[in-house]
């Protein structure tokens, strides 16, 4: 249940009083900013916060029942859509925001090469890994900071919005000054640390769906994000694990129409990871964008057959630019 | 690998001649009828294969080597795809076809209402259950026969061509005089004995994925249809079991894709068993048209709420005609 | 609900009387045998029905409130155990029952072999498949009449009970003329027609799991068995489908003391199947016996390198006869 | 492939030397501790590495093939088993370890109890959480630092070894101070960071399966560990997502048996977790026993009725001290 105080109450203090209040009844509460209020979320059930919270009815401006698990996540609390707008790029509400590029940063030229090629394609958004969580530990962990200073040029020569993975704290906040959207990736999708510190950070965060986790765990990784007063949050299904073995992963098409009725935030859909392989791609893309996704993150590389990783799940330039018009058709039909 | 004898050799003797050659190599074969012609499966590869038949060159017009484990279901056998029309309805090649109707047969009246409504809303064949696979023993199973005639009736009045579930050898024998399509469940999708009888008869067949089933498993269940000699066999993709719990099954969108590429059957989505839940069946709809389906099967009730089955599955036949329309535009778009 | 009529009233007339009565309110009902006596299954619960029957309350002897799906499968109907007991072999209620074999029925002298060996490492019964339902029409199909044959004659040289696969109606009247216990498969699981072949005999049934089934699918497949009179159901796990890549499927050994808690009927466990592979086959013995299952079915041959089929997954006698002698002693030490 | 140089060029300049060396082939190398000496391990195969390091093959003390992804994890690399021992616990190398006690440190008397009860119940470890991976940021996240200085009295008093979560690299550090294994939970069994400052610790990691993963990728994990220098890990298998629907989690049994083939690594169960409900526990334990595992890790609670978490999968101790007396005899019994 959410709880919001009148504008002079919307300090630590009183948010305290209530909390103090409700904890005689055992309930737990939680005060932090959400988009441009205050707000206390109580951990309970309208029925038994509603009666102790009358008696302070002149300090609460409204309260808001939120039957399921998760509180600022969901759909009730910010019905038309949390909109994400950076630059040319935007996502929710409306907007469809297109994510492109390499997996991996490998050079200047290469990444200078696909922003021009994916900005061309209809890309408003690079996307390229600095920090590279691979499943060995002997395998190119990435360029680091020498990969977010390029990514940083790439964007300053394109105006292209930029997305890298941080791992760790402490790459959140370097990431931050590099690069625009901060992605936590699917292995650290409940990574409660780094979602609590990505809490704390004013850049929006992509955070994945991690591919074991599901639909409330995953709304869950995000209600830690906005817990921490960062409502800046772009959902990103990326498939799922199951017993089907033509692919890497599974991409649960039911959870896009799905999320959509359950959350606010915004979702992308990264059909490259899921399918793990480029002729299936462009076919996915076309479902997710009818299924009404909020966009799509995609791997895109100027040389695919010449990539240092996840070259066999990458377009080229020319198949996602007629991927992109054809995902704008869709869209202009259905909305 | 498979071997096309000249015309005046596609007997039963030569087969026979060719079986036994292959057999002093290990090798098994199995001829049968592949569309309008006679064709000589041999369940091994070409390499052992050629040397052996050579001497029978003036015989053989013709030799495909086909390395996946399904050899007439393969797409290489019939590059431009199979279409199946019956009436107004077509499937496959470029057709697509939509079949609608309620989950279970009840009435006459619901069964003509259905029909009407679902006609008008751009299907142009009827689905409903006569004999229904119930997972309780003491639930209703259907109304059989009766059922049947119904179903008949209701295609005399509207033209609509109709699909309906058989269980057994004999239901595949009734069912075959009454309706014009015959629909093997999900749960009877490795019922070998079942797929071979309807490998002996003509009437097309609709085979639905088993939930547990790998593609390629699904692929070799049709194939026991097409080495029957029948190669009228509707591929329809119903969803998976995974640890989703928002869906009754997982639909593995990537799947329509893949299939296109594997084989030349046609493939139709059923969005309603794999959803359960009525409120995601048209962005599943949308989605499978987009992922390059070849038609829909799914339920529509004209009042869903008060359906024997399945009711919370159902669409509406007024929200089933504003689906379809969309879904012919995304067609229209995509080719 | 169960409600076991009076001796005198245990007849069809009664059952039909009942069914009105309950139908009257909607309750639809099943008169059928269970062990040695009659009983009406109510499709509902006990709130709705009680009132309608106390009527007759005279020609009640007895009713029992069961509130799963299933009925007469529920551990409730008999808490004892229900115990199968053919010549030497027996399983459920305490005893446990090793069925050992070859997978597939080769030769009179591999199956005699087999039935040797396996006898002295400690089985009381010889399983072997006569049909055998591959996944490649082209496969080889089993010897069908010659095989159970085999299977016979070997029973009689050594007194071993018989278990082999059917796969439509027919087969399994064919099969119960030859052998003691008629299996089946996993992939029949959930065909209800030949449950209901299987419910009209009297020939124990060793039914599978469903590699995609749930406990209650599992549980509600047995039902239609016993619904249709016969009692003498033998449960078989044997692993289900998962995203794990090392094994064929995934023994959820959970299952074990799941199944025993809900069913009075026994359980046995295929170790072979699950694992596919014969260097995990003694340890998921030794786990399922420890975890308390009724008995094992394990594939054994005399030369697992040459034999026709599933050969990596066969334990050689000398193997399984260490096998059986562990498992004994984990029993004892657990009873 | 790992390469062992000779005493005198365990040094960081020779490791240099073969890096660049190989590095002309393309061939990565990783230089580290392992146990008592240092080792090279070269992410590539024996056949490209031989030749170029033969040239010193006076300064190589020898080399070994290992042809997993995983190096340093392998079974070749120690076939006679880790052995982690602390005072009176040890596992691994023909040692069980049991570890014991409640899901959540709640005050310092239900920790002294659990203590005392689980010793004497057959525990040579407790464990106990201090910092909690929650699914909802709003639930108790656990007493942290004063949960474990609670933690480490009971050690002092009952002489128990103490395990405990850690979730970030800064509580990693903490932790070791205050007991004497830090676990990892499923959660983060991806997050590479993480592993890597276990890697830099000398303190045992308790490394959870992340319930989505891959045998191959939770060994990558235990390698990221070891690739830090610190070979002191103890595998624990804790059940995966599946579709089944009466546990939390599947406890996928034959992992026990091919975990063991795999890595010279000690394994424990968790069949807490797995089943998510108590009255499988010392079934499931038997079976993880009996299939080969080195110890368990249990929740038990004093009062399971009263547990602040997860005390519906909590035994009693009376119950723990029956199942322990059971796997102490299983385990005399296959040894």
């Amino acid at each position: 249940m959410l709880i919001y105080p009148v504008a002079e109450k919307c300090t630590d203090k009183f948010a305290a009083e209530i909390a103090a209040l409700l904890a005689c009844s055992g309930i737990r509460t939680h005060h932090t900013q959400f988009g441009d209020r205050r707000v206390i979320v109580a951990d309970d059930n309208a029925a038994a916060v509603l009666p102790i919270i009358q008696q302070h009815s002149k300090s609460i401006e409204a309260t808001l029942d939120v039957p399921e698990t998760y509180q600022l996540t969901s759909k009730r609390v910010r019905p038309g859509g949390t909109v994400i707008k950076i630059r040319d790029f935007a996502v929710g509400g409306g907007h469809f925001g297109i994510i492109a590029g390499p997996c991996t940063i490998e050079t200047e030229k290469q990444v200078l090469t696909a922003a021009e090629r994916v900005k061309k394609g209809g890309a408003t958004a690079l996307r390229g890994g600095a920090f590279k969580p691979r499943t060995s530990p002997y395998a190119f962990q990435g360029l680091k900071l020498e990969g977010l200073k390029i990514l940083q040029k790439a964007a300053e020569e394109t105006g292209l919005v930029t997305v890298t993975e941080a791992m760790s704290s402490d790459e959140v906040k370097l990431v931050a000054e590099y690069a625009d959207i901060v992605q936590i990736g699917t292995r650290n999708a409940q990574n409660y640390r780094l979602l609590e510190t990505c809490g704390e950070m004013r850049v929006p965060i992509l955070l994945k769906r991690g591919y074991g986790c599901s639909l409330d765990e995953f709304l869950m990784s995000a209600e830690y994000i906005l817990a921490g007063g960062n409502d800046r949050v772009i959902l990103c299904e990326r498939g799922i694990r199951t017993f089907e073995n033509y692919v890497r992963y599974t991409l649960p098409i039911a959870a896009v129409p799905m999320l959509k009725m359950l959350t606010h935030l915004p979702l992308v859909v990264d059909p490259s990871h899921a399918a793990g392989r480029a002729d299936l791609v462009s076919k996915l893309s076309f479902a997710s964008t009818a299924a009404g996704c909020d966009g799509l993150l995609v791997e895109v590389h100027p040389d695919p057959q010449h990539a240092l990783c996840d070259g066999r799940q990458s377009l080229t330039p020319e198949e996602f630019a007629v991927m992109t018009e054809k995902c704008r058709k869709i869209r202009e039909l259905l909305v």
